[in-house]
């Protein structure tokens, strides 16, 4: 069955305040984006170069960097629904080396063993804390923690930036909802990698 | 653009055990299913006989029945997004005549002033207190409060069943990306409200 | 067994800014305030004229007035505990007659099931939308609901302003208790209700 | 100025189901426990016998082992309240050599920013997943993060069990305060490390 796509429009320029606005990337662990993974998404890897330019963008703009980290153990109830992923200590559950968090920067993991970064973690804290307002969330699987962290993010009123070249999905339809989630409902911002730069430059 | 709809399967009989299961009808109130409403949804008021046709049913099994309320107050900041609507004490706010709670039964009413039925409610807490697992949820709008109130749902481990033609949408794509969420991803049950039966009959 | 009680100090003079300041009267219903109430504590009664001191001063300064509301429903697991209490719908479950809460001028009542009144209802989103970062709370029982409310705000970062003379509990022990908490742990005020004036007065 | 404490009863033997108990330890760590601390409580070192009793019990029975990690970085706000203190990494951070946490045996440790040990963490999720209903709670600080997680524990209705020769405090009456919310308003078991037994033995 086909369906019509609700229309969108993704924004060319797009400003915001370093200081009020954190980048979130989600889940881009190798068990994720190898081929040989546990769970590998087809279209994670080519996600790799917006989500570096998005880390350099953030890094240069000394904006927070956020990292979630799907987290489990042996018994993980997930196990039954996904098979075995992520368990903690092993290379499937390691971020891709060229996304590597470097935490002596400052870089915070938020470790998560569902798909919502808010659920189970002190994100929400950190947040506060830091006052800010504005996420932009990259990185896999769209509809899935993508969806769910900006979701969380959006019930508490915090503004949604999605760069859709910086986000993979199993197929077109869960990569459309997404949008549709996020453009239409949470009054997210829709764009690019290239799009963003700081308000005050 | 039209996208292809991932298949899914409805089922056609579906057993529930009415101690751990509750019906969850979700913002079945004027200002959405009246035309007249203040955010009409066209197809809502189409949902009503099956909504109320699996109230009989809960009722008749003895099963806990929840309302969820959409509830705001002057100043609501949802109303810079959807404009004023059920307001606390109008008739828009209201649950519509049709499907009125019936408190003296024991139908719980859930105030929330968000989409995500958990949120900033004891809806959680009640649940654990009846032991309850299993959660039919039905209402409207799919894609808004059905959808989210189903994701915390199953994000806390809870079986979501969604009879989808007592469930309403402003558009196919929205009705399609609930389907796809609760039946996919969540793992519940797609079914239709005649095909519910209590497990022990 | 006698202990001795910390030091602390109650503060003469206690500014604040009333727009980003709320009250909050704890649980003054029948069941706890009058005598012949389910669960009742001896002094509250003699609390009331310092709480209606608090809630003129809110009122003139036309500060956000909250209220918690203790409200169970049959089979609740704290009848177990506290035996039968405050069940929604009861007379002793009514706040008390001299601060009756005024809906119609914008009063906010916070149903909830157990001691916190941030647990299971939106007061922190309605806190979040406000602005609000002061709390002045108030009302019984001390060490229970007054307590726990306390330390949810305080966990949150919003300072604490707690009227002694407005607050009461079953002995002295229970009240200096939640004394040494609120006003060493969680660096609130401890004040008396008469101490309380608007900062740009 | 004295107070009467209210009595209680220290149970002298506490049988425990071990598949739906865990022990949790509390913030046994060098900026608490070590003299050279940043925050030390001069009678938490002496607790580390009983802990590591409690332990051996609970490895000796198989049950879950969880610790808390008191867990700050830089710019921490509550490092205006108690000065900088178990900043990630440092050497104060870690628990105490004695009571180290063995991973590879499936020890669990929940890092935390605040008090509370269920705040902002997945120590519930967890608890739910394995079953757990009961809590044996020890550590330091008495009236700060082991009574605030043991609060958390008891809202959610698991049962506390808290061996006072197994918590510090940094005074009389802050360990007396804790015994009175815990053995009191949350019905929990006042005990000593060495009352605990299997049930099943």
């Amino acid at each position: 069955m086909q369906v019509e796509v609700p229309e969108y429009t993704v924004a060319e320029d797009v400003a915001v305040d370093p200081s009020r606005t954190a980048l979130i990337i989600v889940d881009m662990q190798n068990d994720f984006v190898q081929a040989e993974g546990a769970l590998p998404i087809e279209d994670a890897a080519a996600t790799i170069g917006s989500i570096r330019r998005l880390r350099t963008f953030a890094r240069d703009q000394g904006m927070s960097i956020f990292y979630t980290q799907d987290s489990h153990y042996a018994g993980d109830p997930e196990f039954d629904l996904w098979g075995e992923h992520c368990t903690v200590g092993t290379p499937g559950w390691q971020v891709v080396e060229d996304l590597a968090p470097d935490e002596a920067t400052g870089d915070l993991i938020f470790r998560k063993d569902r798909y919502d970064g808010f659920f189970g973690t002190n994100l929400e804290t950190t947040l506060r804390q830091r006052e800010i307002d504005t996420l932009i969330i990259c990185g896999t699987v769209a509809n899935i923690c993508v969806l769910y962290t900006a979701a969380s993010a959006a019930i508490r009123w915090y503004h949604v930036i999605l760069p859709i070249d910086a986000v993979s999905a199993i197929n077109e339809f869960d990569l459309q909802l997404t949008i549709r989630q996020v453009g239409w409902l949470f009054r997210g911002t829709i764009t690019r990698s290239e799009a963003l730069r700081a308000s005050d430059e």
